[in-house]
């Protein structure tokens, strides 16, 4: 079944010459030479197929039309006397005998070149969408994104998970970021809200007795956008496991992520099951970092102890921390370059010192290391044409987060870059001293199961521990430096939860008011659960090798949260707002 | 991977005797015989084991618990003394020498027992629904649900189609049913509006150069609940394909749906391709419907012609439709109380007749029909044991439906009752004379194309062809007398659109009005494209065998538009509220 042609407009070769054919598509360019030959290049979603018009009729009508018009051609394949190489249609061109109009393009010039759109103007783009993506580099993204989630929705289901959806139109929470809320018409003064996240939802599943659930699931947060965040809508790999620990959920994905990374991604590498598990605090103290970047081989080394009584003031007494790169061979133009590159986004200042060719300390603070060169090499690597960045401070563990990931990434020979390279983070910890309060607080999400359960919980309030060295069994899956997702076994014993409430001097009444529906129902009896959510944009873009979160949704929101192709917000009529029992107040928007 | 087992509870049979495992699940039973004797069942969500505990240690351990608490259980299986056949499972039992408790359940009476959870209230059951789900007879409708959507999506995906999600925040739309509406935080006195359907998104996605797109699409339409709609959200199969016709679209449908419902569906046998195509106008004629039931053997006939002088009052000069049922056994009484049924449903009176078992006219109207037996004998089959039941008046064409409906599911040999029959209906009209205007309206949707395009309209424009008899290209997809969806050829171009809503008084502004973004998008050159978008609910509602629509959504609302259990909708903060520059007025529900 071809639709209203006989082949696509990517599909005609050389073996085809001689064939009576019917294609369909846009006039993509047109390109007249003399009065009697033009060359059309015709574009449908598969490719494009060169059409030549040799004779008056066909002219006239192709005369008549601005680019972009789709019609229907009718004629007959031939050999290119002059082939392109670089096109599958290349070898091949269209003869037509028929032309028929399809769809006029009523304008002779387009807000932007199709081919060229990326370049244009976002507003422009975002406004004329279905122009932008008439573009095949723009398409392609879009094509990525649905290749990738069908291919994560057949992976899901061959592992026993069921593809569960929740509601939409569901309560407003009060954790997490804001709400979007919905008017109920018939419950004046009512609001539904959109989920954040069907995480309520998912561990009601496991109690309601499901075993496997996921859910290509639409987040909606009412948040200002970022990179990495379209405002609005999101989409996670939401899934949960009951009777289920950490390994098993840690086992679905080292299953279900490395296969369609290495088939869909810009790199056609993906680590292999068992992914490495680094502990929270461990990750911070190697790689500066709970989002270390694998494909890096540089660590870092805390040498507080050497600068105690240093005589360089920036280090004396400070937390110290360095980062050899062996074979470095930077100029120190470009190292002070990526140093200010690194201040810009960590917020202070590095340092740095070289060993030179003849293994001598030169250069930015190397005077000030002399000293404590032998102990130093115990630690670090100081062999000839080595680069050591110098972080300091009370956010040296941050700089030096930041300078293995820029010096990494700019130093040859220390970053494997076309693959890609997964890890959890793993043992976060449960509580922490509040910035504000100076108090005891919940460092993540109050509903993941502390690690040893209720006897560590008793012990802490015994004494017999220090509360800050309880564990959640809470983890992130890293990828390439990029956090892809948090999950959690969760807590799904009520006394457990309010006895990790009450460590926070909170107990069941604001667990209850919290999550009413979860925290009733985990009374019926619950089994053990555990989950995880990755995001779906983030892993599109990292396959795509994008950067902005645009590029890879179909009709996204510009920053400011505006469709302006749909002319979305916008404003309603005054019957409306009377059925949902609202008015506007103070100043609005024109 | 097991997660927390060795065995799901569906997996242990004879071939395991003396094997050691361990399952885990909720405690669904307890049956103590004597002191030191206990059955317990084991439920999961794969099935039941049988768990005996016969030590005292083993004992005291279930004796502490209330039902429905999960548990492991760590032992060795045992070739049952007295098995159960019905029983998947039923040829064995585990004996424990270890029970681990998991998750009590706290209360020793649930609101109802699972197993019989659909008796219940339903209110009790939305409030409870993660024990209602609990059922196994719940909880398969929810599973056919999910399986039903896989299914679907991989049909979909093997037919070529992209899967593209499109915005959930998006405009309030002028057509069709109210929005649902979301306050702009950060544009005071606008609104984002959940989509009623992504009707407008799929046109623009053909118009930029996708070729085969579908979704699972939620759409949102704040209407009051009915039977088969749930209030608040449900889901298409929604789907278009670029440069295609109506024939395309009823290809793929005729190739994907069968298969499901014949391995999914209560009934095994489903239509195969193609379906039965009926034009809207013969389908009201022979059926009385535009919904016919083709598992149903009866047709109807227009006898008005003969009863113009008829002696009984409400048949004389009135539309006259009959339907003639042969080898009816019904009683008197039974043909009128189905009558009764037929009245309430339709708002008319019927009449009835039967040709005796000596050919006899005899019963109900009987004698009024006598003088013109012979001419209404062409037309009805009047062989002895024939029941005719009559409609008459304006709305006999209506009436005449529901008979065929109710008598034909009520008498043997008229209904093939275990299949589903699909059956196309096309050539609806493209306008009608307005009930209240008096003046040419649109029929059903203005953006269909109308049959012919241009020329039919020019026709139309020059007095040679009657508004009323252009068509449009618009089908609706039956089965079983169920509408699934409507679908359309759309009106791919502005100069055809501005043409068809001139023929009703309106012009370029209004089109532009409606739907701004896919008329402007239209005026890049857009492709001829088509489409349909069968409701999931109902397939999955038909497939079930459910009357309910509450019984195939995992947490419906209510039919009050509430979740009960989630407490939604419920009050906000007034901080939201100014956050959305908004205030509540009037009458507030408490």
């Amino acid at each position: 079944m071809m639709q209203m042609r006989t082949h696509t407009c990517n599909a005609l070769r050389l073996a085809d010459v001689g064939k009576s054919v019917k294609i369909v598509g846009w006039m993509e360019n047109v390109r007249e030479v003399g009065s009697n030959l033009a060359f059309v290049v015709l574009r449908d979603f598969y490719g494009t197929t060169q059409v030549v018009a040799e004779t008056e009729d066909m002219l006239a009508i192709i005369k008549g039309l601005n680019k972009e018009s789709t019609i229907s051609v009718e004629g007959v394949v031939r050999e290119r006397a002059s082939k392109n190489p670089k096109l599958a249609t290349g070898e091949i061109e269209v003869v037509p005998n028929k032309i028929e109009i399809l769809g006029r393009c009523r304008y002779n010039s387009l807000p932007f070149e199709i081919n060229r759109s990326r370049e244009a103007d976002e507003t422009a783009r975002l406004k004329y969408r279905y122009l932008d993506l008439r573009n095949p580099a723009v398409k392609k993204n879009i094509i990525l994104r649905c290749q990738v989630v069908a291919a994560l929705r057949a992976a899901m289901t061959e592992h026993g998970f069921l593809e569960i959806t929740t509601p939409i139109l569901t309560a407003s929470s009060p954790e997490g970021a804001r709400d979007y809320l919905v008017p109920a018409r018939k419950h004046p003064g009512k609001f539904y809200a959109l989920p954040q996240a069907p995480q309520q939802f998912k561990q009601l599943l496991m109690t309601s007795g499901f075993d496997r659930y996921f859910q290509i699931a639409p987040c909606f947060r009412d948040e200002d956008a970022r990179g990495d965040r379209s405002p609005g809508e999101f989409y996670q790999l939401d899934m949960e496991m009951a009777f289920a620990t950490q390994d098993d959920v840690f086992a679905v994905l080292e299953d279900v992520l490395p296969p369609i990374f290495a088939k869909f991604g810009t790199y056609s590498v993906a680590s292999s099951a068992p992914f490495r598990r680094i502990p929270y605090l461990e990750s911070m103290e190697t790689y500066g970092s709970d989002k270390p970047d694998l494909r890096i081989d540089l660590t870092c080394k805390n040498v507080t102890k050497l600068f105690e009584n240093s005589d360089f003031d920036a280090l004396k007494g400070q937390t110290v921390k360095m980062v050899d790169i062996t074979d470095c061979t930077l100029t120190r133009k470009q190292i002070e370059k990526l140093l200010t590159d690194c201040q810009v986004q960590s917020g202070s200042k590095g340092y740095w010192f070289k060993v030179d060719e003849n293994g001598e300390l030169a250069g930015g603070i190397g005077k000030f290391v002399g000293p404590v060169r032998e102990e130093l090499s115990k630690v670090l690597d100081l062999k000839p044409n080595t680069l050591v960045v110098v972080a300091a401070g009370e956010s040296a563990t941050k700089s030096v987060g930041v300078m293995i990931k820029t010096f990494g990434a700019a130093c040859e020979g220390h970053m494997d870059k076309e693959r890609y390279e997964f890890c959890w983070i793993v043992d976060f910890p449960m509580y922490e001293i509040g910035d504000e309060s100076g108090e005891l607080e919940f460092c993540h999400n109050p509903f993941s199961m502390p690690s040893g359960g209720m006897e560590t919980l008793l012990k802490a309030e015994r004494g017999e521990l220090d509360p800050l060295d309880i564990m959640a069994n809470q983890y992130d899956l890293v990828c390439n430096g990029v956090e892809l997702s948090s999950g959690a076994v969760r807590n799904h014993d009520p006394e457990i939860m309010i006895k990790a409430f009450e460590m926070v001097r909170l107990g069941e009444e604001d667990v209850k008011k919290k999550f009413p529906a979860m925290y009733n129902a985990f009374c019926y009896g619950a089994p053990p659960h555990a989950g995880i959510a990755p995001g779906v944009d983030r892993m599109v873009m990292l396959l795509a090798g994008e950067s902005s979160i645009r590029e890879i949704i179909p009709f996204p929101m510009n920053k400011n949260a505006q469709d302006v192709m749909m002319d979305a917000p916008s404003t309603v009529e005054q019957k409306q707002l009377d059925e949902l029992h609202i008015a506007l107040v103070g100043q609005l928007e024109e």
